[in-house]
């Protein structure tokens, strides 16, 4: 794991020169490269292994994929989203480059994203690049990360409605706009990462399938984790200002489902993830830690 | 002409079909559909025709074009960016959808765009979907556009610093950065457009050096018509708020050289485009209609 992110940090910082005009590609890489878990190229890599792939074939794709991933952070962050100050312990892109500047280092960094991929995995031939373009669009566009973002700010007013009773009714239209958050916001991006993975890797339709299945659960049980400690944990050890969502209102899974229910169900789901895995005969060290990582006892 | 834009608008429609969550894609859709000349579609689909390709093979990125222009319309119009309320005559994206939503809706088309050319163009084989990928991405990133609209923002600064004399070096920087806003922010669109049709015909390296010194010509003389109309027209002929360059004193092609340089420039580069047609033995009846609507007499 820790040499996986070593070799993803550096490639991060190889990829991201700094050019003229120096203002945007430093605001774009300043949140690319904030100390993180790196948990999707991580995962990208790990999978193409796992299928028997060269994990470097992989490398690009991996890198590009984290860029998104601090593209709609950049995004996420801004005054007119959820107007955070602080991300992993650092200031927020706009609080450092001033928002004009975070808004066009967020546009900047969706193409510089698959443009490293084109640059640097030419080896992989233009068949298997299309493939994995087609990919990136649809996770990082309306159909993917972007609709859950959208269906986010919407369920705010949601929330809002004086007339939502607690009838049964309610109940599924929250539950049911809550997974839709999740699926879209977190799970799409971590499909992804494992989908692109297991494609460098020529893994059959059939693996694509199951790993993508494997990455709902995990994307899932992630955000669910996320929820928990948002309202459990503290800043020094989150990076971030915590309980925000519990002050706003806002749909989560601890505000609708309770503390000992989003727990129950998280460990559900890290154990369907493990059966997946089992299933497909798929070993993986690393997906184990993640897994490990994520649940709460 | 006529044909192509009502071609052009009918092709829009069809590849922007509203899908949920319906607020994105009818944001994403309101800005791309506003009346307007489809200048950049028209060129790309005119080259391709020019060069002896089938403009029919390159409707889609012709349309993927007028979307990333959207795109760059949407953000610059932002309240952090330009602030402004009204384009094409209708209120700015983000009036109508709210920021965020403005804001996201910019983000969807920037992948929205390259993935109508995948979808809809597989009958131009992997490698030259590639070669267009690489030069949508090129174009759209922090290389291109938005290179431009980071310097034009510090520009703003530029002039407001109380060291600047009007020094023959002061006079050069000016100079410089404003063919720098100008090459970024226009004329790296009209050469993807330029260049795309050309690649979809499969033109000579020799032609597409030659058509994107076109692009480059047309796209500053594009400007420079701009910021003179911005000077002399009203709301009514433009659709959008005027004067306020000026107002805010910011760098223009008529604030740095005055209005009758500004004229005399604009007829010797719109002659220099002519030479290259001519030149290249290309006759085209719709560029010179381009070029006569930009010519201020």
């Amino acid at each position: 794991m820790k040499q996986y992110i070593e070799l993803i940090d550096k490639k991060l910082d190889e990829f991201m020169p700094i050019c003229y005009p120096q203002k945007i590609f430093k605001a774009m890489k300043y949140t690319v490269t904030l100390p993180g878990k790196r948990l999707r190229p991580v995962m990208c890599l790990e999978t193409c292994k796992m299928f028997g792939g060269n994990f470097e074939d992989a490398i690009p794709t991996a890198c590009a994929i984290e860029m998104l991933h601090a593209q709609t952070l950049i995004h996420d962050d801004l005054p007119c989203m959820d107007n955070d100050m602080y991300r992993r312990g650092k200031l927020t892109n706009h609080m450092v480059f001033g928002e004009a500047n975070a808004v066009l280092a967020g546009d900047a960094l969706l193409t510089f994203a698959p443009q490293t991929i084109l640059k640097n995995s030419k080896n992989l031939g233009s068949e298997k690049l299309i493939k994995i373009m087609e990919e990136y669009f649809h996770a990082a566009g309306a159909f993917g990360v972007i609709a859950g973002q959208v269906v986010d700010i919407e369920s705010e007013k949601l929330l809002e409605m004086p007339q939502l009773e607690q009838t049964e009714e309610d109940d599924k239209l929250l539950s049911e706009t809550l997974d839709y958050i999740h699926t879209h916001k977190t799970a799409d991006l971590f499909k992804l990462a494992l989908r692109c993975g297991a494609i460098i890797a020529d893994a059959t339709d059939k693996q694509i399938d199951s790993i993508t299945e494997f990455g709902q659960y995990l994307g899932v049980a992630f955000q669910i984790a996320d929820d928990i400690l948002d309202e459990t944990s503290t800043f020094e050890q989150m990076g971030k200002t915590l309980g925000k969502d519990k002050e706003e209102g806002k749909l989560t899974y601890t505000s609708l489902y309770g503390l000992e229910k989003a727990k129950k169900d998280l460990n559900i789901l890290i154990d369907k993830c493990y059966k997946i895995l089992e299933d497909n005969n798929l070993k993986s060290e690393i997906f184990n830690q993640i897994l490990e990582k994520i649940r709460i006892k």
